[in-house]
């Protein structure tokens, strides 16, 4: 098995699909057009998923890093 | 796709307006003047968003980047 | 239109009173009498804004930078 | 009896499965795939632990490492 | 007018009585002994003030600067 | 009466039972087997302690330091 | 009026018993046994202050510094 950096894993994500669990509970979905090392990520066709409610666009978006808890390329 | 970085987007966005969540629920807007790579923010024009109310006018503002959440440079 | 830094606005708003809204939901109202790049302020005259209640005088104030989330320049 | 560092125990986890104590009280399992030294993690196979509720499919993720409390190689 | 910083504020107030509000909701109020850079302060003659209760008295206290959110030199 | 410092107390629990308070009010209990300056530990035999319920047994831990509010290396 | 610094206060407090208020309201107090520049500490004979309870004893404890709020050299 190999090992798969962050780095690595946030690279392939470009031009995909990301679902990213902010503090507090918000959670955030979009198109991942760019990140840094602090995980300050740029997300385009963002919107934000809200339980138990439709998701509410947001558009292009910047996340600030310090706010987020978990990134996966995975979305459903 | 080409990707875009978060101080290309802050740049573009000089001069038009921006949503702003802040830590713990707060909801700004306005109209972006200047940030630096904190992401301080300069807003001019500002409001608070407030659930069920009306927005509350701020006028000229300055955000403390550390409680910046999100920014997205095309609120409705 | 020309940028304006934080630093430029919080400058022209020596001498003027500024509202300081702070984390945790405090907002506090005063004259500007100084600041430093932390967001360290100190107000004159300074005020707690408190809600549906009468605003309780504090006097001269040091703000901790650290708490600060939006300085506007032009409080009502 | 050695000493065995968090480093040490960090590697000997790398391919297996890991459990995940979050600030907040959130919790996830997966296959660890990489650290780093801010104990940064990137995950595999990975799913948020929900109390009396079965735990949500993520897939891949990273954790931020600055949100995580407990890291435990042996779950069950 | 001539501009006060924060440290020419706190060393008139040496051997005065300040209030000092803390994050949380805390207050405490005494006698100013010494502070520095962060904030952290030495008071004498300390009480914490609780709503609607007599003051608690402390004695002599330090207080570590990251928790202070105002220091008012002027309490009543 | 001599000055221990929390490194030589940390040394001296190697090898034996500590309790661990963590910030939102979470206890741990474990075997120390190392711990750094940032107060990282590794635990083994780790359990979390929950008021008024069984202890959950956790095994091998590792505790990010900055959750770490008490560290008691005299649990009973 | 001469001015003391926290420093020489904790100096003063070796080998006497202080009490110390953390972040999210626990107190404990206990015989100071060493501090450094962060304010964590070493106390001895330390017991957890719980309102309205008999204090419970924690035997020898580190506090890791940046937990603490208040330090009084005075208690009662």
């Amino acid at each position: 098995m190999s090992e798969i950096g962050a780095t690595e894993m946030l690279s392939e994500s470009l031009g995909s699909f990301v679902l990213v669990k902010l503090k507090g509970g918000r959670e955030v979905r979009g198109l991942m057009k760019s990140f840094d090392q602090h995980l300050n990520l740029v997300l385009d066709e963002a919107e934000e998923l809200i339980p138990d409610k439709e998701p509410k666009k947001l558009g292009a978006i910047i996340v600030r890093g310090d706010n987020v808890v978990i990134v996966s390329p995975s979305p459903r």
